[in-house]
């Protein structure tokens, strides 16, 4: 189904034009039109452009009428501009049916959108990074191909058929601290919003009017790049600000990019997970397939949802639940 | 003039315990009675001894007598005690003269403090990095020297000596973004509470009961290896929850080891300071010498005190303003 495909750069400067080159063409082989925001892929110092170009990208994105508002990468840049964007002129982009997705930085405009609007966005790949790389080699014509999972939930996002996601829990080690009975137990909940994304950037938020104030919902996690202790430095500030408490669920995506020292001394993410689940009693779900790895799924942030738990397996829906 | 001081660890193992040692001599070397917390050298992980074993720390540090209680180092591993501290046995060991003095992850503690009891505590050295590293080498008997201007300030606090600090600050670059006129200008301010620390603690207790709520102080400011986006972040964090912009001066302290990739393109810590100041009437002071740096001031947080500056000159002082 052919759609309409914004790609704009709020955020970092797109230094990869190549794996830029190569999601546009993914794009349209897949037989979308792709429109390229003429700022796309302006630079400033480390921005994709001065604060004034990135607000007037993302004001473009949202007056384009596109089906879909794709960032071109993640990086570094939406928080400075918050203050600046025209959250009633998004609303009516994601009212008359843009999808806005990104990830990462993108998680600062999503939270800002949920808190100041409680419109849907969604937590899903960035052009680059998700279309650009990856996957199967090009041959015959046939552009490069990005993870199955990830382009089959972006197809399901589009065509509006994308009813939830599946997945399994990480084996617990047989580690000293057992896991929470909620999370080992099958349960059921349901009616909760799913929210959440970086952790890093949704921590960043705590304390301004950009966090939105989510009561029993489903937060969703993901980090790149931090060692675990920063992950729980972080965990403790949602904590400690009774943000984790007040949701129903807390679902732990994919880490990566960090390196243990030999200071850790079996200090790990394991153990990050294991003492937060000492500190609420909220279940808390591993391995979410969801972050900076090629595998993704693609997320409503703002939607209510279902999630049902059966040992390992879990599976969050927000299609039909019934 | 011979003090007791009580050397523990509440955040992150000790593994250089030559570092401890040379620290330890030097402190006894000044003529000053150092008593070792039976857990100072412990390890659980990364941690100098788990969550119970470095609560039990701080609370003899609190119940020791002693005039000094001194972390030996910093790491990390206050924030998920900051619930366990018995604050009341802080103050009163504050109010019969215990002196705590530390930096880095130690903030979590002091902020904590502050925001619990009001009572006052030091940003200065750890033992480890401030006493038992750097500056003149052991000779003759005489243990390695730590920096001239620490250790005097040291000595001050312990004297009750210390009224103030001096510094200048960086010489503004021919930038393009001028720096405010109230920066330039000579001014004075008083009666403004010292308060801050290492930024990324700082910023991780925003949102919870540990930050304390001032208004009108003089909040300092430090990190080390963080760049310099990401010191911009977490100052946007401070900057939308209105924590700066109620204060009366930002002092910038030392920011260090990080390194600027070429994805910056002129991007750094300047570009974060003109930034600030481009949003905010709040002066900001810069080179505050506090951080992670051999050559630093103490800092008495949570006492009222007067910050004058004329051009590139500050001075800061709580002793007998007049």
């Amino acid at each position: 189904m052919k759609k309409h495909i914004y790609i704009y750069s709020p955020s970092g400067a797109v230094r990869d034009k190549a794996a830029f080159r190569r999601g546009v063409r993914r794009l349209q082989f897949l037989g979308h039109e792709v429109e390229i925001d003429p700022d796309a892929l302006s630079s400033h110092m480390r921005f994709a452009g001065d604060d004034a170009t990135r607000l007037a990208a993302i004001h473009r994105a949202a007056a384009s009428g596109a089906d879909v508002a794709l960032i071109s990468r993640g990086g570094y840049g939406l928080t400075r501009i918050l203050d600046g964007i025209r959250y009633k002129a998004v609303s009516k982009a994601i009212e008359r049916g843009t999808q806005f997705v990104g990830i990462s930085d993108f998680t600062a405009f999503q939270m800002a959108v949920l808190a100041k609007t409680g419109c849907t966005t969604w937590a899903g790949p960035a052009l680059c990074e998700g279309f650009g790389v990856g996957g199967k080699p090009a041959q015959n014509g046939v552009p490069a191909a990005p993870d199955d999972i990830m382009e089959d939930c972006f197809n399901d996002m589009i065509t509006g058929q994308g009813e939830g996601t599946g997945w399994r829990q990480l084996r617990e080690a047989s580690g000293d601290t057992p896991a929470t009975p909620e999370h080992r137990a099958a349960f059921r909940l349901g009616n909760a919003t799913i929210w959440g994304g970086n952790l890093t950037m949704l921590a960043s938020l705590v304390g301004t009017e950009y966090l939105p104030d989510i009561k029993g919902g489903i937060l969703f996690l993901e980090d790149v790049g931090e060692h675990p202790y920063r992950i729980e430095r972080l965990l403790t500030q949602l904590l400690h600000t009774g943000v984790l408490s007040s949701q129903k669920a807390i679902l732990m995506g994919q880490f990566t990019d960090y390196k243990l020292s030999s200071h850790d001394k079996g200090f790990k993410l394991e153990s990050v997970i294991q003492w937060l689940r000492s500190q609420i009693k909220v279940p808390v779900l591993t391995n979410l397939p969801y972050g900076h790895v090629d595998t993704k799924v693609m997320l409503p942030v703002g939607t209510k949802a279902d999630l049902v738990v059966e040992g390992r397996e879990a599976l969050l829906f927000w299609g039909h639940p019934g």
